[in-house]
């Protein structure tokens, strides 16, 4: 089975990052991967949530959400069915999770961050293209911040791997991912530390060899991905 | 007061149509006028609301919603709070009634056309732009079906005036609009016949001469942005 | 087509109304146009939106309803699908602009007025008779305030004209709300400046003659629904 | 003290039913009990709940709701809420329960019988007062069915009775609801029979003798308002 | 008909209270009738209705669920579907009024008592089982509280009644429930006092006496349930 | 510090699964793992989502949910604030992913199975109790059913590691799970083969070592939860 774009099964698709794509946001970033478009926008807000009151410390959190016209059909919007659908619920609090994993919220003051990622085009991993953009755009936005310490120790890159007709591939487009047998979103910091690792048996369970293969992989992408981050921010110019 | 870009009075922004902008949906148009910047898809579903079933005829409705960062302080999302804002619903109803206005609904089959509007850059005359889009949009989704009879009877385009400290302009931005005593939106087909027109006092009631002359800038500017519509569709090529 | 009751085109149904319909609200009138029956409520409540806490100045806003048996089949209760429907949120927006229109809201102190319309029966032009009634039942609702400077600059009068069988008619019943081609709804202060128009092309786009028959149709029948409110609150007695 | 409308304690309130106050429904009576006013409407649907589907029986089903004017301060639109308050839920079961008591079920066609008690202005006893109504509004509704069998067995009568100050009385109004000890309601048939009883310690318990002086004054007024309710029906005549 | 366990008319079920159920909530009983067994744990939380603020005074609610797994086909969980079904509010309207009748809430500092009733497995009766364990749940719960002044007045016991094939009985499991003509629930204190008193017809209405005949059968058993608190709260001993 | 219990490090609280524990689901295990409690029950329905109908194919789900007392401070219902909490949603979707991973929904009839997990008492450690408790209410339900095939290849047990003090322990309390710098959840089927991996950064990064000790040392604990599942089960006997 040949790779969209002919890639190897190491390979990630084109990943693109777009800073600024709209005005109003802290930090605006359209990150491209393949055909997966994600527009994450990063405004903060002058409150925190109760618990976070009066501590002097900020927040940051994140939503996720597709366009209705982001997939093959349809997607109906939530507002429309009063409901937040639980994979959504799912990929945003580990979205959160993630950017939560690289800032020291106590340097930051009270005021929430709201990483807000929209699917404009979906054609699989749209969740580990929100972590990468999001990142960025999280950088972006707490630039325009006045603060003493800087509160980012790291950026944060994620990447999908899977295993599709028992073979072991990054990366996955929308096509491998309805294919693959196993499915598994890995988050790494600069120094290949991880914060995230969630695998998932889609058919039948994988073996303790397989999984580690599929770490590795995502690891080693991770790096890559780091380096396109760093590039897109202009670090070493 | 000087307008942005140093437009005159009877000036619009201007206005730009990306076609194909997603890959997904049967129409997809990204629309922008200034910095004002809107998603229009158009997808087909093939089935029609309770009330049309057997009638052999087709539907066409629109969703308007924006993205959380796409105006000034964040916008929580509907699907969150549990509901569609008034705001949103009276603008997707104004789309929804301006896109059948132009449609015979008869010439389609059982399907319905959704025209899904997704703000994501807000600056002042969404709605209007929105209704510009989706009529590209649409026109591009027609195209895609095997049609009989072409059910596209006239562009439809809309624009907004009002009264900006005793003076009538047109395409007013977010500043303008706040500022406006009077606010109308106008659509019209090609013909320059009228398919809404929707004038509301701000502040305080207005003349018939001053809607009459907010009337002829709107319908005048109207049938510029018929010419857009036309070049971007590449009529007469 | 003859006219319920024999109207000429240009004559308005009976209409009427009812001051201290019920004792509880500080205003509360029911207006009857017809066979449309509306129960418009004004209730002063001690508090603002967010947005004007502080400010030394109050608001008014108004909610719509119909009740389940106010139409031809039941109308099932906002209450039980858990959300309003896009008709009565489009309505009572309208129906609040009105009567923003005509109230100069700095010279209340820091209170709400809700203006609520429910529908009792249902016969064509609901939405229209509720801004009549609620006018009349705003100002026996000020009246009973303690106020230094009379905030009421106006009344607002508003009535429905449309083009059905391509003839030019005012006060549409239902029957000729459901045949008609093009749908508008009008709100004018006493000198005749105008609050709000909404022409809604239901099925063909409209002409600009058309359109100024049905503006001066309903300029007309707004002076004469105005005397009547003038009647009804007794002013030159 | 003295009671309003200086009644003595074994006496109801005015009690007044106007039949066909509105014209959509197959039965509209609006019922007067003192200031109280209830609109009770019956609307005939043709569908049963999915427990009945194919039963060759009928259901009837009643909601109650209050106007946001009906009440001193002003009661929030459940459609606004989203969620039905537990007292509405609680007095519209009541209802049903006691209209299906005198309906032999069977012997209607596969229909739902809506009865809708809007209350319009509360000064306690709204739900007995919508017993009342709705019961001769269902009369009225099914005299416009074209049926075989007559369904109704009874007319169903209800009345609140209550200790207030250590006296018991019956058609608390909402002053004396407010301060009384114990609340009770009864809806009988009009051989005395009992359909609902429903007693309340609201500050401390009650004794035996105190509940069976309440329920001896409550059947006798039943018995007084079945009257009624034959003369506003025109039994006799 | 033979009632389950060889019951005579006159008899309840096996009542069993479980204390300490589980170790968070302040009180926390397993009640068990027969097959039906309810969870009512206790939670003191520091803080009251908006009404309460400021009066030195506390509250008592409660709350009724089933857990889906608790009936014969599954029941939805409310959160599902959005709204709590209407019997459940009826259920905990009772429980909380039944317990506020036992309480001097004066004695009580600002703080709310909940009582969550949470049905594991229901054979009927669970109201009343609700009742009876969240009473002695209150009790632990009180016990946990440095009070000045004990604010039980009293216990409150309950039970249902009915008349099933034209006899009287007590404690209805769910196949007598399901055939009874009339369902009855009494919740009393200690002195025979009566707390709430609920009778439905549920096929036709009942007589006088069968009234009073399943009142005093009801009285007898709160009776005998009181004693059966008094012993798992260790009284006497 | 001390493990409850005191546990070494690699050591799991005391396990125990009651089977039958209500009388109504064709299954019903409550599991205990030290303090934690979750009553998991599988109800069989006679239909399949959409997507299966007529496809001669069953299905597997979960809900997932903790009673309003099982917290230290009481956790509001989901039925009241009417939306399932995002924690909630992401745990039962990981627990019907687990048990679809050890059913052949093949070997099924067009049924669905409802693995509903209620927690009764939480302290730490509830999803994979869940898991744990469901596994074994799925073999009851599924032996309850006249199937041609045994759908079940596998049992699925599943267990928490974490990062507390620079150690790596296994089944986190609360206490433990609050403390934890790296929290993993961890399901393994019988042979040792992954079904899920969730591991989670909730402070720092964690290296690949850690990560790789936590795996080891979970899948070791999954054997031995598996060895009392079978006992439990009875096989061998």
């Amino acid at each position: 089975m040949a790779r969209s774009g002919n890639r190897t099964h190491d390979q990630i698709r084109d990943l693109k990052f777009t800073r600024n794509f709209t005005s109003h946001p802290a930090g605006s970033v359209l990150v491209e991967c393949g055909l997966t478009r994600v527009l994450c926008t990063v405004t903060i807000q002058e409150n925190v949530p109760p618990w976070l009151k009066g501590s002097n410390e900020g927040w940051v959190t994140a939503e996720y959400g597709m366009l209705p016209g982001s997939t093959n059909s349809r997607k109906p919007r939530d507002g429309r069915t009063g409901r937040v659908d639980g994979r959504s619920q799912e990929i945003q609090r580990l979205i959160g999770r993630c950017l939560r994993g690289i800032v020291d919220t106590r340097k930051l003051p009270e005021v929430t961050l709201w990483a807000d990622c929209d699917v404009i085009s979906a054609d699989g991993g749209t969740r580990t293209a929100a972590i990468n953009g999001a990142c960025v755009a999280l950088h972006d936005a707490l630039s325009t911040m006045d603060l003493d310490d800087w509160p980012l120790r790291h950026l944060v890159s994620a990447i999908s791997v899977g295993v599709v007709k028992n073979e072991v591939m990054v990366d996955l487009d929308y096509q491998e991912d309805h294919a693959a047998a196993v499915d598994m979103n890995v988050a790494c910091v600069s120094d290949g530390r991880l914060v995230e690792v969630q695998g998932t048996a889609e058919r039948s369970p994988f073996s303790n060899d397989q999984f580690q293969e599929m770490l590795a992989l995502a690891t080693k992408s991770c790096a890559h991905i780091h380096q396109l981050q760093q590039d897109a921010l202009g670090f070493g110019e």
